[in-house]
């Protein structure tokens, strides 16, 4: 039976934009797991009701009902051992842990001083008020003004990758020759931007954007294929 | 037949500093190797010339000589694959190799601003002049001025720790319910701080002190048992 996955989405129904559910993406694509994925925006709470919470990705595998990209992806071995497993070991597991914790700490934050402001371009109308009110009161500043030092926020982002730059320096993917879910988690924020954001972030020589190109190409192009923002 | 290492040593033949001999200690008795640490101090470049470089941990096994603790979890795994894995898989190695370049990017960094002016009354005398020369040119100011600021600094490494807090948090061990390389890499760098500094640099309450206090515990107490710098 095909999976089903509510996933964040723009105006354009077809433009996904979550970083958390691009991890979930790549993960049912490495599992070799065919899904729906039904286009979801940040107001429509009612339509994940049954998950009690309100955020996405929710994936629906039959009658089992699991939200949280990270306990997702833990649902995805423990239900299915058979396929290509997204941690390859206990120690796999933890050390992703604490890669996605660095994500969410420190990549996100500096991703999101460089797109914020462009997310609304890409939102769908019912969406834009509350995305906006939401991100600014937590921001303390307009989105605008919080994007507003680009060159300073650039020169961050590049120094925020410096251990992950090192790493893939070093090895095809954190995976090693295959990817594994840690590079999905990485990946979720660096694609986060890309669909959401005109911008191009990444330097052509940093080792990160080789293994993003990588990245993208997986899985029959499944991120390169992506529809993106585009320049106004 | 027993293996050598080479271990930086103070003015105390058994009082051992280094974090990167500590990753390493920690990895031989994980594998239930045994090994004869000889004390090495930063100017003793001559007795491993034969390693063709000038840092320790080196590692004498038989007719191989290894150096860098990196490396030389990698020969563990490699050349005694029946005894206890440091790496559990492929993506283990590669995420343990983003936690080290956070490590020394991140960590190592905020505990220097900490520790290095207690390290100088942990050497030997013979060791005193290369340490706080090189180190005050690399640093560009003096060791009193680089740590001046511990108020600063503490709130700073309670900072740069909070990935692997969040980590520790919810898991014994990064590597599970039993250590893995990951849990050396970090447990090095504060036991670098421990057996340098009579300062205590953790927050009771914090789940890193936990987890500090269990490694320290591990090997029927190799890292609580060794010698530290006591308070003048």
């Amino acid at each position: 039976m095909t999976l089903k996955m509510y996933d964040l989405a723009g105006a354009d129904p077809l433009l996904r934009f979550s970083p958390y559910c691009w991890r979930t993406r790549m993960a049912l694509a490495h599992k070799g797991l065919e899904v729906e994925t039904i286009p979801w925006r940040f107001t429509d709470k009612d339509a994940i009701a049954m998950s009690d919470q309100g955020r996405v990705p929710v994936l629906i595998d039959g009658d089992k009902v699991i939200h949280d990209s990270w306990d997702i992806a833990c649902y995805l071995d423990e239900a299915y051992p058979d396929r290509p497993a997204l941690f390859g070991s206990a120690d796999a597991k933890g050390a992703a842990l604490f890669i996605r914790r660095w994500c969410e700490g420190q990549l996100h934050p500096a991703l999101a001083r460089l797109i914020v402001a462009d997310i609304v371009e890409i939102l769908h109308d019912k969406d834009v008020e509350y995305f906006r009110s939401s991100r600014e009161k937590a921001l303390g500043a307009s989105l605008e003004e919080f994007c507003a030092e680009q060159e300073t926020n650039l020169k961050r982002l590049h120094d925020v990758l410096m251990p992950f730059r090192l790493t893939v320096k070093d090895r095809p993917f954190v995976g090693g020759d295959e990817p594994a879910y840690a590079d999905y988690i990485v990946f979720g924020a660096l694609q986060w931007a890309r669909c959401s954001s005109p911008q191009n972030l990444l330097q052509a020589d940093d080792p990160v954007t080789r293994w993003f190109a990588d990245m993208l190409d997986l899985f029959d192009g499944l991120g390169v294929k992506a529809p993106r923002a585009t320049a106004a």
